[in-house]
């Protein structure tokens, strides 16, 4: 499993994802889930991916080799005048990708089926967020939907439900999934630090680099700890049943 | 979908459970998934029943009409001698019923199996728990998992987890599921309102009777009112991080 959350703010979007992989309980790695492709100041993106890694890795692998041969009559995400050719770009590769493994060659157990979560700003338009199926369509965020959770989305989801307002500030956001995030990782062995964050600010076109959260982070720790003590008191906070 | 929930205390039992069911979207009923069986300051038994309710009911009414019809040789549970027993009588009828489904008639759709919780107490024993598999085997509830929950039980975990403590009082327990149940009520259109509660005090080997909270119960609306207000201020608590 994975766990992986795209956020909609007033002022940018907030990306994270966890970094564990599984193949069985006895076979577990790390592996990165978070990709960004940017030209500075013309447009950047960020993909998050869950699911199948060998369907994963190979769509990242020739999202990334068309970037690279820019002879190729495909358009690239480099190239897309829009998040939407973005959006329709990379579900169509991850269509073809699963169709290819699906339908020749041996049996696996496990399906090569994989999720996506696509956000970022192309000039000209405004920052965009994308929910990307293994059947190669899509949806788009909206203000009634202002979020999209892939891999274990249940154990983080009251918290977001809840808590996220879209004013809040990319700190408080950041803070908000570190909190969902870490009630997942209670919850679920194949969700697991470290971290990686991306903070995308609306307009900038540019990204400021992905951050990643190690297990021995102490901010992290003191919102794992901080997080079990304040939820106690909310919970002291509330009237007592008649019994 | 159903949430169900038997939680041990140091005082007693609590038991909670939902009372939707639903055979796609647009088939939604409210069925009773909380049984009980009691012979007062003997013996008391409560059943919570989560999966295909054409298996429940039947599992139920194999339970009821036994203890009717006393001369024949089965044990019985108001007859059995244990816990254990009641466990095992409870485990080969779930098995029994799920067997008949699955090996003759047409195949359905949607699969036979049935997920339970016992629970209670009988005289000259302690007070104890049970998950019931629908395999006919099952597991007790102990000091390091004093809770068991069956159906959707991933967005009610999280806050089990951390606000639990064996020691607390029944009314900190009704509150506590309350919560959980209301996050999970939140996010899954096939968990719903009404809500059954038993409270089983240890050592009194009698029921107390099941108490219902309605949609409109007003100490139910202030613990899902107040919840959110308290969640946001115990977020707020939390330090922010350093972007």
């Amino acid at each position: 499993m994975t766990y992986c959350v795209g956020l909609c703010l007033d002022r940018g979007i907030v990306f994270m994802s966890d970094t564990r992989t599984n193949a069985g309980l006895d076979n577990i790695s790390t592996f990165r889930k978070l990709h960004s492709w940017q030209i500075p100041e013309e447009r950047a993106l960020v993909l998050l991916t869950a699911g199948n890694l060998a369907t994963t890795q190979a769509v990242i692998s020739l999202l990334e080799e068309r970037t690279k041969a820019h002879e190729e009559r495909d358009p690239t995400i480099l190239s897309v005048p829009s998040m939407f050719q973005a959006a329709r770009l990379v579900a169509g590769t991850l269509r073809n990708v699963i169709d290819t493994h699906a339908t020749t060659g041996q049996r696996a157990d496990s399906s090569f089926n994989a999720t996506m979560i696509l956000g970022g700003q192309i000039k000209g338009g405004p920052p965009r967020l994308f929910l990307i199926y293994p059947e190669g369509n899509f949806i788009e965020a909206s203000d009634e939907t202002p979020f999209f959770q892939i891999g274990e989305t249940k154990y983080g989801r009251p918290i977001l439900v809840r808590a996220y307002e879209r004013g809040m500030s990319f700190a408080d956001a950041m803070k908000l999934l570190l909190v969902s995030f870490d009630s997942t990782i209670k919850a679920n062995l194949s969700v697991g630090l470290p971290i990686d964050v991306c903070l995308y600010e609306t307009d900038s076109l540019t990204l400021p680099g992905i951050r990643r959260i190690e297990t021995d982070d102490p901010y992290f720790r003191r919102i794992s700890d901080g997080w079990g003590d304040a939820l106690k008191q909310a919970f002291e906070s509330l009237p007592n049943p008649e019994i």
